[in-house]
């Protein structure tokens, strides 16, 4: 079976093209490929299919074989994919997911794309949970998954050595039964930010297209930075803009790693 | 850049063959194509060269793009690279390491094979040290590298929850200013036993071809076992036959996982 490993700010996924093979039983086979061991490895596998509505369809699959609804790291691989593979030149690239259509403009020049996020919805008041005697304010930010965004002060210490218990913390807290996605900010100016997102579901991950978009989103709404900002993740570099019409564009790179046959099973 | 990706056991390495690819800077392309998210992602870089004196020479990167010298569960995959890629259909297969000759034979019908590993070195005394006011006993042995093995009791619970702080402190005791290779023994019966490896620079890892020989050696030298034992690790089954001519046979898996084309630098 031929596919493509492709990252996005350290997001891998094993790309796979369902015009080129038939994949019967994908949730095993996600499971199987994604194994960093044992298969290829990766953060889970997205199979390009076709679409009546857009350019494709994007069919994502955890590295548990659970089914994933979107990843904005993973849409603009699939974008470029069908730049660089099927040639497909238009200015913005269609991409249907589970949560909607996404369209995503390829940067040739730097190798990076911009995708549309959507419009994110904020809370108005700040939102306080007590742990352990302590009180941790948070923004509550939906961008179709739930996040809660936590400013870090400088005397939490520098990002690399933040106390990632504190983000495990509230995403298991009994307040958000259904579980919720952390991110740590620290503002650095008024157009640049860091931030580490622990991923219900995943633990910390290297980065995360929704949580950058709702960090920047409280971030901006709270006017601490202007409407566009970079923000500096664990797996690179990533910049969001808020624009007028509402939408946050997410910007970001998207590398082709390598491609390949994989002998197992595809039915 | 064409590359193989195969597994021994869960120890996975990517395999380069020298007389296709010429590598000039092996130590970064190691450090590239090993990265988990941003490469194809291995323990580490394995490339097959020519050799005078044997069927090939194996040159080992780790993922940091240090050198490594052996690997018990790497060297049978260079074997069963030769045995299907190379058609070399010798009895026993002879690769050249930074430690010597190992001689391996493909096991065509259960697709494993047996490397002899060579001879154990076993100190007389058990070792003790002291920890936290606790005495930890140990054996030392040497297969060309350390190890200390340490037999755990029933009552320090399932070999699934075994506390590896033990190990880790143990590896990096101040008696050991080299470093040492731990494992964690648990033997169920005279040819069965369930070990868990700390390696020295590595962390814990999903199996270790030398940590099983040194675990066997230490077994059967203290009447534990008989001469050939079964080795249950996190990633799989190993056997291990202490021969009369005192040499070490590992037996294990050596699975083709994939194969592609790297596009990063090769020179």
């Amino acid at each position: 079976m031929h596919f493509v490993k492709m990252e996005g700010c350290g997001n891998d996924y094993i790309y796979v093209d369902q015009e080129k093979e038939q994949i019967v039983n994908p949730q095993t086979l996600a499971r199987k490929i994604s194994d960093r061991h044992f298969g290829v490895g990766a953060d889970g596998m997205i199979l390009i299919c076709p679409s009546d509505m857009a350019d494709c369809r994007m069919e994502m699959y955890n590295a548990d074989g659970s089914r994933g609804k979107m990843c904005g790291n993973g849409v603009r691989c699939v974008a470029k994919y069908l730049y660089d593979y099927k040639k497909i030149r238009k200015e913005e690239i269609a991409v249907e997911t589970d949560s909607g259509i996404h369209t995503v403009r390829i940067l040739e020049d730097s190798g990076k794309a911009t995708v549309a996020m959507g419009t994110p919805v904020i809370e108005e008041e700040p939102y306080v949970i007590s742990m352990e005697g302590q009180k941790t304010e948070m923004m509550i930010v939906s961008m179709g998954n739930p996040h809660a965004v936590i400013f870090m002060e400088p005397e939490e210490g520098s990002w690399k050595t933040w106390n990632m218990k504190k983000a495990e913390a509230v995403s298991t807290h009994s307040d958000f039964p259904d579980g919720i996605n952390v991110e740590l900010v620290q503002v650095y100016s008024e157009t640049g930010m860091k931030i580490r997102v622990w991923e219900r579901g995943s633990k910390e991950t290297l980065s995360c297209g929704s949580g950058a978009c709702a960090a920047a989103a409280a971030a901006i709404r709270s006017g601490r930075t202007k409407q566009k900002v970079n923000i500096e993740m664990p797996g690179g570099m990533m910049e969001v803009e808020w624009d007028s019409d509402g939408q946050m564009y997410l910007t970001g790179g998207c590398r082709f790693v390598c491609e390949g046959e994989y002998p197992g099973s595809v039915g």
